[in-house]
């Protein structure tokens, strides 16, 4: 726990006046002034994060985290449990979906093992295994892991940032893979949001009505057994959360300590960012939402935190695949900011009347 | 005329058996059926266009096209007519903001003098001076063009993608520049949607309340004294028109009769777009929205072509900039389509319940 706290006492505001400085620049550039909608947005809050002027993305970062669920001995996926190693088998072999919009914005992937159930036979740079368990416990029967394991997730999360911000980081999306894992998210976020479980669960990876009623039904059953408590996000991780999902709040917590802007993909990172939010609301400025998932209870987190997301494509794959095509929308803007001539410069004649 | 009704028999339906084919395609590659949304959708829509099942954008290409306004002397504008000339001049030395987004994407941009009301001095491989006047006359005192001005217009803009297709394109982006455009805009979009006036009219490059009020009052004048037919978009183009409205409208059908996708920017490149749709219907599968402006006018076009935009980010500068950054998303939808591993390949499990 000190190292949480350690983490979250460095996570400093935002430079608003920066953003305001920013703003003015953005005015002297050859267009009229905020026609570039969320870009000029974007643009500002990068500046404001990272106290750096002139930002450059050269080092972007996707973290993908995977964990293992024991909720789905429930039968709430419509895939197989064994598909979370898969995947990160695919991930690493560079075949995923992560790692073709990760290739086309220039970002890197780091896979992180951070619970899956198998111990994966391989090793590779971009893996980073920081298994708290294999998997987590059945939540629907009791605690899906312990307080320590929860703080050990989270702390796990921080470390993996760190290890690679040694390397360099300017921008971070970040990923999960998980079977399972939105039954896990919807729990966090109807403990978290006290919205109501329906509103908070959906489809997941394309289950049918059936499935889905009895998914709720799981939900409702494992915060009935746990009675997570709503302002303690860890003791809501231990009780409905994801050892994923811990160190995706870990890598959140992280960015903002270090003023790198984190940019948030779906449903499960979302929860992952309400509990980071929850543990330290200044995180919140540091965040830049993807996009709005089709998963209904990610618009409950966008709410609560107070994100606007940057697309809307009906996305509801993880892996950070939103995070990763924002990406490139949020590095478009820094470009907008630093690459684009003045009406000085250019010798074009500003604006004449009202 | 023939060169116009030459291209426009030369439009086919897009290939919807292809369509389906590579929807069961994208259903065999590691990720839930359906799970990328819209980057599905355009992944088939650009295979259907293309009629090439591996298709690859390797010449990516916008033309920006720009053209003076001679409604400008009714002072609708919060720029002076001669920001047109500097902007074209910006373009050519890759200060726009339209340069800075197409270098992010890796697109060429093609600047076409459609009517600019200065000679420019300047030659360049990225100008092509296709002048079919030195500005429109003031639509708000009699026709903007002639007829035989109009046709032309439309052939120039044939003509540019053309010249252009020799040398291979992929996939077009179409953006424009002219002081006062929007003003025409709107009243070529109420001519042919039948909206009223007040509801196509916005603020362009920024004008206040009282300036839009004029500037409405200027619309309605020039639609009651010329009186367009509104099922004749040459009417249309000739009496409200202008040369890179034409022009852009000349691209889409090219575009189209080459099997090339054409991304549409945002108002006035939408006006463009409903022009091309009304000579020939066909059209609209051809086309991709990139983004939904914030100029009230648009929605009025996106809803009677029936387009839906990939992106809603506030963006009114025109330029192409909307139709750049929607690339980099086309883009991504078929590498997805082309690059990721199947559930065979990965040897990942499908899906075991419903």
């Amino acid at each position: 726990m000190e190292k949480i706290k350690g983490v979250i006492n460095a996570i400093e505001e935002i430079d608003y006046s920066l953003a305001k400085k920013t703003q003015r620049r953005l005015d002297n550039l050859t267009k009229p002034q905020g026609s570039l909608g969320r870009l000029e947005e974007l643009a500002k809050q990068i500046v404001a994060i990272t106290r750096n002027e002139n930002p450059q993305f050269k080092n972007k970062v996707i973290f993908t985290m995977a964990a293992d669920h024991g909720v789905v001995e429930e039968k709430i996926s419509a895939f197989p449990q064994e598909v979370t190693a898969q995947m990160v088998y695919n991930f690493l072999k560079g075949g995923a979906a992560i790692n073709v919009l990760a290739r086309h914005v220039g970002a890197k992937v780091i896979v992180v093992d951070m619970g899956v159930k198998e111990r994966l036979k391989v090793k590779s740079e971009r893996l980073k295994v920081k298994k708290i368990g294999l998997g987590t416990k059945n939540m629907a029967k009791g605690p899906a892991m312990s307080k320590e394991e929860a703080i050990r997730s989270i702390g796990a999360g921080i470390e993996v940032f760190e290890e690679e911000f040694k390397k360099g980081i300017d921008i971070v999306g970040i990923g999960d893979m998980g079977i399972g894992n939105t039954t896990s998210s919807s729990a966090i976020v109807a403990s978290i949001t006290g919205r109501p479980v329906e509103e908070v669960a959906g489809r997941g990876t394309g289950i049918d009505d059936k499935t889905l009623s009895h998914k709720i039904g799981v939900i409702k059953r494992a915060l009935n057994i746990n009675r997570p408590v709503s302002n303690d996000p860890i003791d809501v991780l231990s009780k409905v959360g994801g050892f994923e999902i811990g160190g995706l709040c870990g890598i959140v917590l992280a960015s903002a300590s270090k003023s790198v802007p984190v940019i948030i993909d779906g449903f499960i990172c979302g929860a992952a960012a309400l509990m980071a939010y929850s543990l330290e609301p200044k995180v919140k400025d540091y965040m830049i939402a993807s996009h709005c998932s089709a998963e209904p209870g990610h618009k409950a987190v966008l709410k609560y935190i107070g994100l606007r997301p940057i697309l809307d494509l009906g996305l509801r794959l993880g892996e950070g695949t939103g995070a990763a095509l924002a990406m490139g929308i949020v590095e478009a803007s820094i470009k907008i900011l630093t690459q684009m001539a003045t009406f000085k410069d250019a010798s074009v004649s500003e604006r004449i009347r009202g």
